[in-house]
């Protein structure tokens, strides 16, 4: 079958075998895959996220020294079942998963794996019991959404929300919209987010920020700090307040970029007392200056993925027309244009999702 | 009257002004006062404290160019009173003070001002509205343990632990030891400490910790996620867990250095899900690499202080014996001697901590 591989830490397209289904294992069709940042950041720090998942119990341990299909962000259509399966659903029916697949002495990370095909290939394999049937006659290409808006429904998860939380999210890409959504669905607000991009800046608005703002003409920070401060309450009484350690409202940061000096630039950013939310993906050594965190007692909460519940509930989401998602496939190729659409996707200008659709 | 002053970025002993009680605010003896890791972090990184201070919105805006009278673990005789004052408090009465100095047009962090004298000075002014009577007779050298101990008791508070939470302390400083009394004073445990100091590991033993580690033998994350996993429990189990985003047993860590460099140690070192606090200053840059908390999900809180209820508390357990100071104390010395105390200080062979007494 044709699939985008890495190898030798290149992408190309090539036959590769077909996969076959283990026990308890389902062959699919691919339908839909997104390209992730992630799987940009692989294709660039391929050896830095090999070495520090060794070194962290992080999920990617892979040989880079052979084939590797990404693609974890897809909808895919049930073709055969193998050994011990409940073949509870029809083949032909249309299902998401995790990007996780349970073998009898391993769990792979499907599209960071050298076992197992990820999204760029024709066919996968996947897990019966992390199936979940798409609903609601949802469109093929949004329903691979799921995954990547899990992410954001994950991170705002694990904020701890409470009602008066003023949320400012930095970057817009993939990573910043699931998160605007996810907020918007809680229905806090106003959700706030600063992109240097226009494209990435109107897509924020479309799927709810309530102010967005560019970093080129407006500090975030300054303004967000603002709309914390109640109306009709003198500066210096708000400012004696947070002499005292109290502050007008609480603040969330939600950083969504993932390249070095932002964590910092937030930590002086931010209001005394503020919760910072990384979800942008590092990759590089960073630098901060932890007087500021501890100056105005920051707190930064790292996350990752999400849990199957926060899985299926943004699957449940956007088939009930609570997530938008919609505006952000922004194109659809096939399997041989992968490389170019990684190429593409360097530019916040052009895109903010490329679905793969293999079988075209 | 005599004082230990910061001028010019060196410590000079000098004759200086008497301060005088303004409205509010209460004359007094100085009887003790602890010399502070941060007093000898303001001696070396003085310009960058008050750099940081300004872009940060902390505690000390100073003027470098002009004296300033460091010292704010103190403990305290009252002598006069200013106007409108209370007098609730007998003169000679031994009273500690959070180091804050409430003005009629501004509040002066009493050691980080240069309008008012810090406890390295034979007297000061404290308001009276922050004052603490010392009880049960409680030496007036302990009574002066009550501002380190309680950075303790606030870091443990701000830690939110639970019954099932590890602690791990790195470092075995002042800071480090008032986070192990602050831990044994709720029963948690076992408490792992770790200190390349043999006289500080000793402290931390007669302190309250259960486990105390020579990182130049030991890792103490090995050790500490060894004791995190449960007894009869086969690792294999223990690692599927881990894989599946589960872990043995909760994990806090205290980082009590505030070096460059100690932080990603942390992160490289703590298991899925831990929660650093932060309570060690870090006056430099530092590096992290933030993939090591994206894949594990780390929290890490930055704390400062202590609230007032804290304060007054960690005074009352002092006093009640239920937070032991007495081996903390290692070195008492008149004002003369503080220049010198302030050099023995750099070794952590030597001293604990050193009680100037500005009355000898």
């Amino acid at each position: 079958m044709r699939a985008a591989v890495m190898r030798d830490r290149k992408l190309v397209v090539d036959e590769i075998a077909e996969p076959e289904p283990g026990p308890g294992q389902v062959l699919t069709k691919t339908l839909a895959c997104g390209i992730c940042g992630s799987d940009l950041h692989m294709l660039k720090f391929a050896d830095r996220m090999v070495e520090v998942a060794e070194r962290s119990g992080g999920p990617a341990r892979m040989d880079l020294d052979q084939d590797i299909v990404m693609g974890h962000e897809f909808c895919a259509e049930i073709l055969d079942y193998g050994p011990n399966t409940q073949k509870t659903l029809k083949p032909g029916t249309r299902v998401c998963s995790m990007p996780v697949l349970i073998g009898a002495d391993s769990v792979e990370g499907v599209g960071y794996s050298n076992r197992v095909p990820g999204g760029y290939a024709e066919r996968m394999v996947l897990s019966e019991p992390m199936l979940l049937e798409v609903p609601n006659g949802l469109a093929t290409e949004h329903a691979a959404m799921t995954e990547p808006m899990a992410v954001g429904e994950h991170a705002v998860a694990r904020a701890n929300l409470g009602s008066d939380d003023l949320p400012l999210v930095i970057g817009c890409g993939p990573v910043g919209l699931a998160v605007i959504a996810a907020l918007k669905l809680r229905g806090v607000g106003p959700i706030i987010a600063a992109d240097f991009s226009p494209m990435r800046r109107k897509l924020a608005e479309t799927l709810g920020a309530d102010v967005v703002l560019d970093p080129a003409d407006t500090s975030p920070y300054a303004h967000w700090e603002e709309l914390a401060t109640p109306d009709g309450y003198d500066k210096n009484a708000v400012m004696a307040m947070m002499g005292m350690g109290l502050q007008p409202r609480p603040g969330v940061i939600f950083e969504c970029v993932g390249i070095p000096g932002v964590l910092q630039q937030i930590l002086e950013g931010a209001m005394r007392g503020t919760r910072v939310i990384v979800v942008g993906v590092c990759m590089e050594r960073d630098h901060i200056e932890p007087i500021f965190g501890i100056n105005k007692e920051l707190g930064v909460q790292f996350v990752l993925g999400y849990s199957p519940d926060e899985f299926a509930s943004t699957l449940q989401n956007i088939a009930e027309g609570k997530i938008e998602v919609a505006p952000l496939v922004t194109g659809l190729v096939g399997v041989e244009e992968v490389p170019g659409a990684f190429e593409e996707l360097s530019s916040p200008e052009r895109h903010a999702k490329i679905v793969v659709e293999p079988w075209r």
